[in-house]
């Protein structure tokens, strides 16, 4: 079986991982041989994006299985291992109980290869409709502000609001990108600017306490962002920062728009409140760090909040797009996702 | 004559600027030997804060007044010089016209170093002065975030904002300041950390686009900030983030502060709309760069917005503080400052 998408290749036994920390400046790809690497390739963000984080854990458990043939006992405790490397991410959680199910009755051997190629074929299928019906939201002209990167570095197809923003350029409509930088990580200004530039979209990186003195000019007119967990009421967990692009674009009348594959849904979690919020280290905050570097400017000892994500209330969403579904703030709030 | 600040020393004719671009790993001071040298110093922010920038111009020109015996036209075309070397301060633009007053009447050699003195010496006091009234806006409890740099490194004396933040803490209030990091710059994580770590204020350092976060959780409750210029109708000019801020800040019912000396007024101007904003070098965006390392992350031709400053309208501005006085949103709306 061969398996290719941006940010990951799959070759008969061989799964590579593009290391997304070395981006731009540099286009490095790991050999993953265990789980456990998988998960300490998921936790260090050199794979990151809600659902590739799913894709690229169950084809390591596959690989594995083949490999090692384990007992049902030691095939759950590893596929736990790696549901659990990221809190916020549901991807991964449903993506790992997929594969346990496929396992279920013994079958521990059978169907797991399969099963993990159809959670990649299907996330390549998910991309192309949510693309399709987003892009129908794009009109000639649009300057479109986007956070963190939710575009083919971040599944295992063209991506989620990126890849709405990439299909609307191949549809030949004029737009323009501004794409927050994205602190700490700066997924934006190293990755999605980096896939803008490789798909000739015309975009501006600015920093991301810019972007409402942009929309205070009237100089973006829609948002679209990604998600990594939306809740039964419509409210979504994003990259840190979205909050506040959506409080802004409510404050003024931008619309903002969320992409999402139905495998983001958890219905388990009635509202936003529910949703874990992964904090990660100070010293990401005291400086950057990555294959262009490593600096540090804070004081050593500063003391840093650092969540990953934060959530957002669906009373700042204009439109929820669900792969070839569209659900307004009003479907969202009559329970649509739950029907 | 003897003078010191926190970012300043004058010992007879040795003018010395603290290197704010090597905070907070190192502690380099420059020596000042003309205008010009004065004026590249400005531009590449190794001694910023609008209130700063203005004593320090005034002293370099004194200096070079007194050594050079300029002709009344060469007094006056190095003053203008230092005067146009940032477009947004106010002050430096205050303090120059200033120096020009005090030499008219051919008086080019007399009184220009106690002007500057003068200039200095007022500028402690009205901190003095912003910080009383200021500091009385602080209790015991508070959780204030600030946003870019308004301490002692911004001014001749304690600062604006952080000065009256500072004063709060020497008055035993029990606070805690939450830091912007306050791209691209990051006048917040190297320069307002440093102090506060001096200080032995609590803190914690965020990035900008967390503060929204931080106020939907109910975690900040007065935000206070410094301003480069004030217009006539209360709108205000500050570090680009500030504008972000203050939506949010409304919208979450926090209230804001702007702290700033006379000296920032610019009552020529009727409204923000008339304050010019400095646009600057795509590569800080890029990247970072400083005494800690230099970094670039972005694609090396990524298109960049960078604006220095972005302008608050008065009606985001719960308060303001001038010298002594305090001004509300609506003695700021009626005029207050015009009378």
């Amino acid at each position: 079986m061969k398996l290719h998408s941006l940010a990951l290749t799959l070759d008969e036994d061989k799964l590579l991982i593009l290391d997304q920390q070395k981006l731009p400046a540099e286009e490095t790809w790991i050999l993953i041989e265990s789980p456990e690497q998988m998960v300490d390739v998921i936790q260090k963000l050199k794979v990151r994006g809600a659902p590739l984080i799913g894709v690229a854990a169950a084809l390591s458990l596959a690989l594995w299985t083949d490999k090692h043939k384990p007992t049902a006992a030691q095939f759950l405790e590893t596929a736990h291992l790696l549901r659990k490397a990221r809190p916020t991410a549901v991807n991964l959680m449903v993506a790992m109980d997929r594969m346990i199910t496929s396992t279920q009755n013994g079958k521990v051997l059978q169907g797991v290869y399969q099963e993990a190629c159809a959670i990649f074929n299907e996330d390549v299928e998910l991309c192309e409709s949510m693309a399709r019906t987003a892009a129908e939201l794009i009109q000639d002209g649009d300057s479109i502000l986007t956070h963190c990167n939710s575009g083919a570095l971040a599944t295992a197809g063209r991506g989620t609001a990126l890849g709405a923003i990439t299909l609307a350029h191949q549809q030949n409509k004029k737009i323009h990108v501004y794409v927050d930088e994205t602190r700490p990580l700066l997924q934006g200004g190293r990755l999605t600017a980096w896939e803008l530039e490789k798909a000739k979209i015309p975009y501006t990186l600015i920093c991301d306490n810019m972007a409402g003195f942009l929309m205070s000019q009237n100089k973006i007119n829609k948002i679209f962002v990604g998600t990594d967990r939306v809740a039964a009421n419509g409210d979504f967990a994003n990259k840190v920062g979205t909050y506040s692009v959506a409080v802004l674009a409510q404050y003024h009348h931008v619309p903002l728009y969320v992409v999402a594959p139905s495998t983001t849904l958890d219905l388990s979690c009635a509202s936003g409140r529910e949703i874990p919020i992964e904090e990660r280290s100070a010293t990401e905050v005291h400086g950057v760090e990555g294959s262009f570097g490593s600096v540090r400017w804070a004081p050593e000892n500063a003391k840093v909040y650092n969540p990953s994500f934060d959530v957002t209330p669906v009373d700042y969403l204009t439109g929820l797009i669900v792969n070839e579904k569209y659900f307004s703030q009003s479907d969202l709030k009559s329970g649509a996702l739950l029907k």
